[in-house]
């Protein structure tokens, strides 16, 4: 298509490219990080509130019902809680309300690819602070002057986990800026692991969760932070001068529900830590190096085998991983941990295709 | 609360406020413009789709079943429709990509408040074109050099419909910036006002509904644009670098099972007109000014009473308007059309509280 004469006007950027989602429906799917499990049946229950005053009116624009919930859930005040789309949503908002000065926000140089895209379409200086050879972070490297940082813990794609000591070393030394802690995979982690409970102590920690992975609910979209009253603040005021209604009747509704079964939740996570820790066992048999993982995927790279030739293999079989074109590891697979079986069927695929 | 060390560096903005959502359910809400109907009943029979499979993955990155089924009730190609969390969403992503020269942007001094809200934080320079004495947009004001224009059609608050040769001459005098018509009210007015069809004729110009008013689904939260592919690409390409996964599943399979009954949208939408010309006339003869609406709400005012006073006095019984104390419109309230009972207590409480 030519040129229009409005283009030279508007704002370009380079998207970013989510995961495939294939639609059939007999594959095996690890390449999201979703759960193989579905969402508390507690839901079905609360569908039958969403009735026809509900979904005529605009919802409760606080979202009241699920921050209610979740404050009630984290023992913490409700103007502790921000609620958003997913924990993109809940990002995406807090890189435009605290990532605001002219000095650079720092971030690992593997992460989450997200945040260079955020950094970039809102013109945020940034840097990216390279993991060690091991794929850690130090957190020495983040003691430096910032505009902000953010970390994901685990982080993502190595699932490696940083300890509490380390993160409180960071946010003591960057007492000036806002440091967020994307606790996305947070619930595959042992017991301690969150550094949610710091919020109370540290008035520029934020520590950003979703409903995707560990509640099942990739397909209702709903993120949340914790933090002190004023970042929540803060937040809420560029919330409400983007989009007063950002929760739908559903998610509130249905989020709510969702928390309410904490028994079903401590057990598919359970479940899931169990299939990883099999499954990493079961790699390491067939000659992979994978990286310690407190998530619900796990990273791994053969020495003899290109990641890139088990991706398309794998992809012509029905089974569907991540793989990530860039430095350093691009001999790495991201495999999400699915049901006992879809495990066995990619060991088993392993197996055949490569003779291992 | 003292102010923190991390406060200087972050945004801090004047958030938007909503209309009241007052959570009692005996009120008579005529505050924000919500359909007093609600959803068509297809709505439920889709609900079944909402299974433990759709809920734990993500939706469809671009919520593919609730644009075709729009693409399809337009007659337009998929690629000329952007959906977005309610139209407050689809016109904010439309402010971030389209709005992006130091030139300003053009909207009239009196409508929709979120334009200045959005236009203040995502820094884009604009002019406010005042109305005339009438309340109506001149179009040769807005023929001018300018950033990007943007204008409801029918406005709002005023409920006033602009025609189309005068929305023509506004497009016509801006090929080099993109002029948004927001029609979230169009379905009200009568038939041909949309500009939709244009969208074919100019590749500048983008249309912009929602569901929240005529679709009955205001608790869902459900917007889209319709313009030219280049448009609603450089729309996607922003909405994908915030946040890949807007629209919820329950979005996209109620949003699409309820465009397909359109005997119910058209037989409430109907409904609602008529009450409204039986309203305006009854509000006409106890002496008040109606603006000529072509909305789901009508603008008055009455030369002796001031609209404060009304307003506090309906609240004291339970029934909602929207006052805005702005400048030239302090002596008018917003009334949304409500059912024919609503509407007959809101005539009674008048004439009782003032004697009319």
């Amino acid at each position: 298509m030519s040129a229009f004469e409005w283009e030279k006007n508007i704002r370009k950027v380079v998207p970013y490219t989510p995961g495939e989602q294939p639609e059939e429906r007999d594959i095996i799917k690890l390449n999201t990080n979703e759960n193989p499990y579905g969402p508390s049946e507690t839901l079905y229950k609360a569908m039958s509130e969403l009735d026809s005053d509900s979904l005529r009116k605009y919802p409760n624009p606080a979202a009241h019902d699920l921050v209610k919930s979740l404050a009630d859930y984290h023992g913490v005040s409700i103007d502790r809680v921000f609620v958003g789309v997913g924990s993109d949503d809940v990002l995406g908002m807090s890189f435009m309300t605290f990532f605001n000065s002219d000095r650079e926000i720092l971030f690992p140089d593997i992460t989450y690819s997200f945040y260079p895209v955020w950094a970039d379409m809102m013109r945020i200086p940034f840097k990216e602070i390279p993991l060690t050879e091991d794929f850690r972070i130090n957190p020495d490297d983040f003691c430096r002057e910032n505009g902000g940082i953010v970390i994901p813990n685990p982080n993502a794609p190595t699932a490696i986990l940083m300890s509490r000591e380390d993160i409180i070393r960071i946010i003591e030394a960057s007492k000036d800026s806002v440091v967020i802690i994307d606790e996305a995979y947070i619930d595959f982690a042992p017991e301690g692991a969150s550094v949610m409970d710091l919020t109370d102590k540290y008035d520029n920690l934020l520590v950003v969760r979703t409903f995707s992975k560990s509640r099942s609910l990739a397909g209702l979209r709903i993120g949340y932070a914790v933090g002190n009253p004023k970042l929540i603040k803060y937040l809420n005021d560029v919330k409400y001068s983007y989009n007063s209604y950002t929760m739908n009747e559903p998610s509130i509704i249905l989020g709510k529900a969702v928390i309410s079964d904490d028994e079903y939740f401590r057990e598919t996570i359970s479940r899931i830590v169990s299939i990883r820790e099999r499954f990493t066992d079961e790699l390491k048999e067939l000659g992979f190096t994978v990286l310690p993982s407190s998530a619900n995927f796990v990273f791994a790279a053969h020495p003899d085998i290109s990641a890139t030739d088990i991706f398309e293999a794998a992809k012509k079989e029905g089974i569907y991983f991540r793989h990530f074109n860039a430095p350093r590891i691009n001999d790495y697979l991201r495999i999400t941990i699915g049901k006992d079986e879809d495990m066995d069927r990619v060991i088993t695929f392993l197996k055949d295709t490569y003779n291992l």
